[in-house]
């Protein structure tokens, strides 16, 4: 469940989403991987560490003062009150580290936040290893996680996870496109101040799109990392047209940048069903985002973040992908 | 209702508490009046505009949106997320004007906190024209809202508009005692940069009791009013030994401040069987409490705020009153 507008509703973030997209490979006749295990100290290269332990633990926590069911934050240090401390209480806490309500932890969130945080490690290593491409199906999403914040769905932030692994592997320059139609705030937060990871994001505008607080043309980055964030934040309705428009510019500034790697944040809620977003792409026009993205000629790999038009997920996804697969 | 610990609960703030505070007047053979009507140009005293244009708008346009029910946001700028900007969205303008997931809009919330105010006013200018002392029966309660943000049941604050109100008649310094269980949050915010208007809380250490994000010692007002506010945080159990030795360091910087006025948030879930607090104070040391209060000599305004054991309520409020009967 999830807390949205005001009422308790089933999440739009199910697991049908993956079946339909393994649905999807199996017919187009593509393998599927299972990545390995990685050590929790990976997740601290872009996570905060006393975020990490929170996380761990929170629903054992949760538990041990007789609670079930969902993890709901009440309180926020919102407009007005201090952000410069944690406190020690649990329920303090949960709203310390999220900016949202309506992501509830449940008893099964790590384990699930850390395999989707291995899927994009390990197709991280594919690439590093020299593949052309690889594709992580990750669930839950991660690019609303910031460094040391949850929300959106998303826990761990894999595509930044990914990003980091690459420029680990020795990499000079990444850069991440992130392509949900909801801003990737967490990626931004995370790279904010650095010079070696480009982060650029097409998205419905945060003025009026979740996730409302951070998202805007203005916000460039800050110390060594000023001019290596964009935002092309764009209207509801935006159709191919306008949505290519804006990915021409994307691009451009990402050739300036002239990266060794090229991290996807792969989300397809910019299709035109989709229940919660405001674009209109259609399924044809994935194949076209695929073909512009490959075009970049880059080594890429592509991470999947939202899409709740749960029955086209799978074509979509295949759509972006097949251009990788030709 | 309210969202409670991840569960929506029936909310502990309710009209029987303002039912048994008159049923205890009542026995005490003492008169209620009602206050007048005041425009709401008095509310931006201490108040952001849009902040107020929010407040009176809010439920039409949830409405408008196809809306019933609980106004409750999904979204929070918190940690990693800007709030020097206020989007346009409905559900983001909810977020942006609160820190609390846990205390909806509801059809009635602005005409029922709008009187809330003009209690606390009228009595305000009860003192204003020379009384020893009144008393404000207040409900909604007042002291978490800010000057742009609301919590913990709280929307308009109702002691900020009367010290506001007293400095307004010619007053030159009010100090407000805040006795609440809970931090005062939103008084310390209206009055955080101003040396007029001294802020006195004691309360459960912010560390593990809500509201959790402000009200350590450390906080100790900015700029003109640097050294204004006075936070005694308490460690849970505390009982009247405990509590008046804080109560003696109020009333020694208050001394200090030479007020012309006092303004009590008189909240009484210090109450050792308040369901949602953590002091133990009996029934009879809210007699103690009154006669401390009516010792400083000060022309006194006592403004209601919490207090959620409902049975206990009015003798609670009766025994802090009584000393300024007497």
């Amino acid at each position: 469940m999830e807390l949205h507008r005001g009422e308790l509703v089933p999440s739009f973030e199910t697991p049908a989403r993956v079946e339909h997209i393994l649905a999807a490979f199996a017919r187009a006749g593509w393998a599927v991987e299972t990545p390995g295990e990685y050590d929790d100290a990976v997740l601290a290269r872009v996570h905060d560490a006393d975020y990490l332990a929170f996380l761990r633990g929170a629903y054992e926590a949760w538990q041990a003062e007789g609670r079930d069911g969902y993890m709901i934050p009440g309180a926020f240090p919102a407009c007005g009150m201090r952000r410069d401390r944690v406190p020690d209480n649990l329920h303090a806490r949960l709203g310390y580290y999220t900016f949202d309500a309506g992501s509830p932890i449940v008893a099964g969130t790590w384990r699930a936040a850390r395999a989707a945080a291995h899927c994009a490690l390990g197709a991280a290593d594919v690439v590093a290893a020299g593949a052309r491409s690889a594709y992580a199906l990750c669930r839950p999403p991660g690019h609303h996680a910031g460094r040391a914040v949850f929300g959106g769905y998303c826990f761990l932030n894999n595509a930044a996870l990914a990003a980091q692994r690459l420029r680990d592997a020795g990499l000079a320059r990444v850069a991440v496109l992130d392509v949900d139609y909801h801003h990737g705030n967490g990626t931004q937060d995370i790279f904010w101040e650095r010079d070696d990871v480009l982060v650029v994001s097409l998205h419905g505008d945060p003025n009026t799109e979740y996730p409302f607080y951070l998202g805007y043309a203005d916000e460039r980055g800050a110390g060594a990392g000023t001019g290596f964030n964009l935002n092309l934040p764009l209207p509801r309705g935006t159709d191919w047209a306008g949505y290519s428009h804006a990915l021409e510019q994307a691009f451009a500034r990402i050739a300036v940048f002239a990266p060794q790697a090229l991290v996807v944040s792969l989300g397809v809620d910019t299709f035109q069903d989709d229940p919660i977003s405001g674009f209109a792409l259609s399924t044809s026009d994935f194949l076209r985002l695929g073909e512009r993205i490959a075009a970049a000629g880059l080594p890429t790999l592509l991470v999947q973040e939202g899409g709740y038009a749960v029955a086209e997920i799978g074509d979509n996804v295949a759509g972006v992908l097949a251009a990788f697969v030709a």
